[in-house]
């Protein structure tokens, strides 16, 4: 989803330091202060455009929101989005490579990781990049709150078969798994660009929350 | 699948004790001694018209397979078909119901469980029946050999969903999951009567094999 370039980006981007934050150093005081409650925190990683991030900040105003994506030209167009919702106080966007995770986060701090869509990288030697690769489920698991939850949703089957099993073999527990989400539709569901694009196309969507387990 | 009543059935059965079985005393000294062998142990609990597990016996000659099935009236069906194979040595039938798995077998005596397009009992308060439901795994992991495996397949899609969730809740980890098996058909897939019909009529089958854990 690397778009084309965008030469007015970075000017756009720097004008709007209030929500899109690009300096981890900003963050040493923990994400809490920064948004100046206690509600829980949820990111999304690879939020792409935004659609997903900034309607589930909007729909519920007692959760903080964060997006992560690390393309400049992505993550400008939902930081237009964000800026049509008039910035919502819940919402920040991160321009951020989630390998950074456990750098950007204090520990525990995160009540909640949704992946939506994630790129599939279909080749066994590109596994290491999936978000639902161990290296990623290390980096989650640090920065999760006990009880923390992973919402992971997809149309890739092979890459849903793949998590389900590298969550599983990681320890991991599944709470939830719907097969084909908009078989009964779940009226809270906030579509994401892709999942807009592939259901339209008839593909059925995979979810699936888990959790670490102590045991 | 419970089929029309057929009326010679019981005569047919008691003419093949040497391959179906519905005695559970005959199984004191062990099933290892009545096949005559140490070979692993593999069972399908609601064999059915016992295609599957027939076919695995006829493929696999260096494993044992007793297909259970509680039904008189499907069994012989299956009993029909293992006469027609010629009786594999290394196949039994039993007529028994799953919940009675830890009166049949030893505790550790069995390396695998199938359980191939089991009754979805879709209502909630049916969930008890359901062949995945935490009452069967206690059982299954009772009469398991550690290591031992269960491999489920089916078009159900609510039971799979229910499967995949009761097997982690259970603490057990998922070793491999398909969500379209016939899409990369695996050479040695032995297909079971509802698995062609299913397919046939262009269900996707849902494939997983699980195992219990002592972390
Ligand atoms: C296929 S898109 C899906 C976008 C959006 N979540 C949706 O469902 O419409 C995946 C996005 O994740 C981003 N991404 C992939 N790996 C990432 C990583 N390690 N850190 C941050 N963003 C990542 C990509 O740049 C891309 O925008
Ligand atoms: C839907 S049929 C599937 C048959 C076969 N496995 C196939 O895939 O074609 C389910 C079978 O499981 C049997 N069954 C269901 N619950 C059982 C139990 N608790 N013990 C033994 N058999 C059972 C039923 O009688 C039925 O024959």
């Amino acid at each position: 989803m690397r778009l084309r370039n965008k030469p007015w980006a970075r000017d756009y981007m720097a004008e709007h330091p209030d929500i899109l934050l690009a300096e981890p150093e900003k963050m040493m005081n923990g994400w809490h202060t920064l948004f100046g409650n206690g509600n829980p925190i949820h990111i999304e990683v690879g939020s792409g455009m935004g659609q997903f991030i900034i309607g589930m900040a909007v729909a519920n105003p007692d959760v903080n929101y964060i997006g992560i994506e690390h393309f400049d030209n992505v993550i400008v167009s939902a930081l237009e989005k964000a800026v049509e919702a008039e910035k919502p106080s819940n919402l920040r966007l991160f321009r951020a490579n989630g390998m950074d995770l456990a750098k950007i986060f204090h520990k525990g701090e995160i009540d909640r990781v949704y992946l939506n869509f994630s790129d599939p990288w279909p080749k066994t030697r590109n596994a290491k990049r999936r978000l639902t690769h161990e290296t990623f489920l290390k980096l989650y698991e640090e920065v999760l709150a006990e009880g923390g939850e992973i919402h992971f949703k997809t149309d890739n089957r092979l890459l849903f078969e793949y998590s389900l099993v590298s969550m599983s073999q990681y320890g991991m527990k599944l709470g939830f798994v719907s097969l084909d989400l908009h078989a009964e539709m779940p009226e809270d569901n906030i579509m994401t660009e892709y999942e807009e694009k592939f259901s339209a196309k008839g593909h059925p969507i995979y979810r699936l929350e888990s959790h670490f387990t102590n045991s």
